[in-house]
């Protein structure tokens, strides 16, 4: 039984989808209410969100790993907040959690369309996902299961997952993916409902995904400056396979820099906010992931 | 006679397609060396291009009015960086100026395609102007001259325009674009070195142009915050009819508001720089332009 669930927004302050969504619910609550439990919103970097940038002084999406949130010593900006957020929205691995299920909306300059990111491997949170698939066939899951710990916004909840949709640039709104990441909500508000209710759901019995495999470099100098940016074939290229020899990357002396590796698809193709991070694109391997009953 | 081009980027420290094309001809000068005249190039706001931001305590691109030029009062960052290139580039209004012809590479997240900003009215820049509309006939140009004082950095040379090329994120380079830009800038060269050459140039007699007539904001609330968007219909649809009735904006509360002025063009269209500046969008009326021999 899901009790609580929590819709957060702007946990990138220029991710201005979700901050809006947000808005737009604190303002018309009846939207988000649904009959068997309550559904609460959050506006999580309110800082970041008013000066339109990503963070203060670092990855709100980052700093919910459990070391840190028990690290008093950590006193950044973002640090604190993601002490206050955990006790608001968590705690993280507590056994009387405050929210049930958290879904985090983002949106990517990439070319993702809308996409799920999951680390969650819990049955309602991939029975969740099953039903948005059916919904929404062009719906994408995209799964994140690093060596290490999680430390993302949906991870201080039992169940959850974030929402990507793109393309979209930083403080932008785009009224047609503001509808897409919209519609996806209330589907999922009336999957949660149907399956607190007990109704019969004939849910598909797998989901294609797309685990993640590996982070591919933008080429560099030895001052860490980018020489080369994803090749024009490359562009808008998300969940689309690269295969040996085809173009990755034109550098700034004009040269051809191929793809060198197994065949792979490519997410997250020249994300803005990746460029520090120091990758180009994500490399991921089709799978298929069965649905529990 | 043209004897000294000035190519600049990173006038806005989030624009990058500018600031890697003078990044790759600094190191590869010979791409825009011509035999009748020199081609500097400038990176603008080095302290903006570092911290990936637009600017530092206010924009640039509206920093070069002769006045604040000339007050001592101002301090901003910006205020003295425009001092700073403007004794490099310029002097403003002077008679034996620095530089002859000043291009300015931007981007913009509007759907604006390949597009040129002007105000300047000299023949040379219009003759040049007459010419890439001849190598590239989707090129776009729009003039822009306001009530106010001309600030923009072109505005210190006696000749020159801005170069306004997008759909991109800021924080992004798109090869596809970065690629159109760098061919449109050796026209440019190519053109300026015919002229000085005095290659009897077969130039159209006039150019389309859109002449700027106003701007539209948001829908805002009393505390100044946007309660709407651009309308799906009208996005990405820059240098297109808006006529009276059409959708204009969608609302957070899911009204449709329409346009009720006269027929004009749209420009700018939800451009991400702009939400502070208020303004969603351009409105610009369609002229011809005639081209002195």
């Amino acid at each position: 039984m899901i009790n609580r669930v929590a819709i957060t927004g702007g946990t990138h302050g220029n991710e201005l989808t979700g901050v809006y969504l947000v808005k737009k619910w604190q303002k018309n609550p009846s939207l988000i209410e649904r009959k068997s439990f309550s559904t609460i919103t959050e506006l999580m970097n309110k800082q970041a969100i008013k000066e339109v940038r990503r963070y203060i002084d670092h990855d709100l999406n980052r700093s919910f790993g459990l070391s840190d949130l028990l690290n008093n010593r950590l006193d950044s900006y973002e640090a604190k907040l993601a002490k206050e957020l955990n006790s608001i929205l968590g705690k993280k691995g507590s056994d009387t959690p405050n929210v049930d299920f958290i879904v985090d909306l983002h949106t990517t300059t990439s070319n993702m369309g809308l996409s799920i990111v999951v680390s969650n491997m819990s049955r309602i949170t991939w029975r969740a996902i099953a039903y948005l698939c059916q919904k929404e066939p062009n719906l994408k899951v995209y799964r994140w299961q690093g060596d290490i710990e999680n430390a993302f916004v949906d991870s201080i909840a039992p169940h959850g997952f974030a929402i990507e949709v793109g393309a979209v640039p930083q403080g932008v709104l785009r009224a047609d993916l503001f509808l897409k990441t919209e519609t996806l909500i209330y589907h999922l508000l009336d999957f949660i409902e149907k399956e607190n209710l007990g109704d019969n759901l004939e849910l598909p019995n797998e989901v294609e995904i797309y685990d993640h495999e590996k982070l591919v470099d933008y080429p560099r100098d030895e001052n860490g400056d980018i020489v080369g940016m994803v090749h024009q074939d490359r562009q808008d290229r998300d969940f689309t396979l690269i295969k040996k020899g085809e173009p990755l990357f034109l550098t700034l002396d004009d040269e051809v820099i191929t793809y060198k590796g197994e065949s792979l698809y490519t997410l997250f193709v020249n994300e803005s906010a990746y460029y520090e991070k120091g990758f180009a694109m994500t490399l991921a391997r089709k799978r298929v992931v069965s649905i529990m009953k």
